[in-house]
């Protein structure tokens, strides 16, 4: 495949040269600090291979590419409010950094910003585009709130836990991929397979990320293993053996959750995990979104080698690369 | 003129039947609560009227009308978080009722519902007034970034709060009619004039609105006279009197800003404000606003007696009304 690296390289190239106004300062600054905190960029990649897949130059997409990272910047300012982080990607929150104002505000103007990245696209283009991106925007808000309730919540169900983080953060691997064919010009039938696509890599990777928090090598694995354990996070492996657990392991997950020795809590947690193979469980899980998602990429009307950077880019960020 | 209230009605039943999911209840209970809270709904009314103005049922402008209220909407949301307000219109503020949380994500995806809305519009009117939107959405940042700014400086210039009043309050005022005008497909040129009317429009509005806080009739006036005096708001008065105040004057006003006893602030404030005149030059500032809206109505190439529902709504704003 291409490498990655050249559609990266783009995007933080048109990222850096993002033309913010200086003033007022506290507005903008934020957010041009935010922005450079970096990250792999996947989504604006995505739509920049999406446009490529169906017959366009990357740059194309250029514009939708910009407005899926700008509303990624955004929702990721607020969540940290919200979710009181003090870091990102080690670095410190816009709120932290600046205050909780500044963030709300900084916030909203950059989602504005995304809108008017969106609003380059001549007419045509614009009004296939603003549905799918609009859709999206809402469900990514109404995937945070939910993350949100889930917390207070004694437990929460498989389905609506999928559901959470479909909306919270797979959609917007879909929109990505769509706009990217709206823009190349695709059929609607091929876009929509391409979001599928998008969506079910998201949940696969989603539940990968849940599985290695637990079970990662912890040499290539860069944060401490077992963070959600320690923190009760409501994880597809949590909930799942909550859902398999007999009444004994139940009571002691849940005395476990109160527990403030870590070592203890990481140690017999995972040992009902063990007891329940609960890793295989998730994998299984994880595989099922994986193989529904090549079975979307293999519905669309292309000649499967085109389809090739993007099912070695899934591939890869499912660690499956060889 | 046609009764404003067939205006404020139609609103009024757009906004009570406007389809909001059920789920997330903590995210979509605020928003329609938000919304029932009333107020005079001047910025869609306008937009309505503008429509109307030329040649178009009101109607035709109700997506365009909807989507300015539910940004206005979502803008004092936010703002009410970061002034720590704990009351709107009476009733509690979004945050001080559930939390700044769901203040904040509330808020969201309020700003993103007027963007759905917006997008009902066919492409080529999309495409004409996604740009308005846009840059008034930028503005409504930037002049609440200033206005929090101004909160901690010292003193700031008559010109640098006109611009801050008119990014924060009079460009939405300017925005909501040159939509309805877009939409209704009037020139450029006179969609540009009724935007310059609606700006100078809220400028005046707003000149006045610091005027009434000192000067208004008590028996007429909803609040406390001289709220602004005792929370040192940098009104046009307060920066006006600061502008032409000699030393010692100055030195009283500075003197005044740490007092705890309101009645001699608002007493001895209000003897420097006549002392320099600044009822009669806040006036003239008013006055001269309200004179540019009449000349920019006037470009407008339609027959006068076309216009009178737009005068006659400007007048009445402004208190002139018979």
């Amino acid at each position: 495949m291409r490498s990655l690296s050249i559609y990266q390289d783009f995007v933080e190239a048109e990222i850096t040269s993002y033309n913010l106004p200086a003033s007022p300062n506290n507005l903008y600054e934020p957010i041009t600090y935010f922005l450079g905190l970096g990250g792999k960029r996947m989504r604006p990649v995505l739509a920049l291979m999406s446009a490529e897949l169906f017959g366009s130059p990357f740059e194309a997409a250029k514009d939708a590419a910009l407005s899926v990272e700008l509303f990624h910047n955004f929702s990721l300012i607020h969540d940290d409010i919200m979710d009181a982080a003090p870091l990102r990607r080690g670095q410190e929150t816009v709120h932290k950094k600046w205050s909780e104002n500044v963030g709300i505000l900084s916030g909203d103007a950059l989602l504005i910003e995304a809108y008017k990245t969106l609003a380059n696209y001549p007419p045509e283009i614009l009004a296939k585009l603003l549905p799918v991106f609009n859709k999206t925007a809402t469900e990514v808000c109404e995937g945070q709130q939910w993350d949100v309730d889930f917390e207070t919540m004694e437990t929460v169900k498989i389905d609506a836990y999928i559901k959470m983080i479909a909306y919270k953060t797979a959609v917007l691997v879909g929109c990505s991929l769509k706009m990217g064919a709206i823009v190349a010009g695709a059929s609607d039938s091929d876009a929509n397979d391409l979001y599928d696509f998008g969506v079910n890599l998201g949940l696969a990777f989603q539940i990968q990320d849940d599985i290695l928090d637990v079970y990662a090598d912890q040499n290539k694995f860069g944060k401490q293993l077992g963070g959600d354990i320690i923190a009760n996070k409501k994880t597809f492996l949590l909930l799942k053996a909550m859902e398999t657990a007999n009444e004994a392991q139940l009571r002691e997950l849940k005395a476990l959750s109160t527990t403030d020795d870590t070592v203890q809590k990481i140690d017999q947690t995972m040992a009902i995990y063990g007891a329940l193979d609960i890793k295989a469980k998730a994998t299984d899980k994880m595989n099922e979104y994986h193989d529904m998602a090549m079975e979307n990429l293999a519905h669309i009307a292309l000649p499967e080698e085109k389809k090739t950077p993007l099912r070695d880019l899934a591939e890869f960020l499912l660690g499956r690369e060889h």
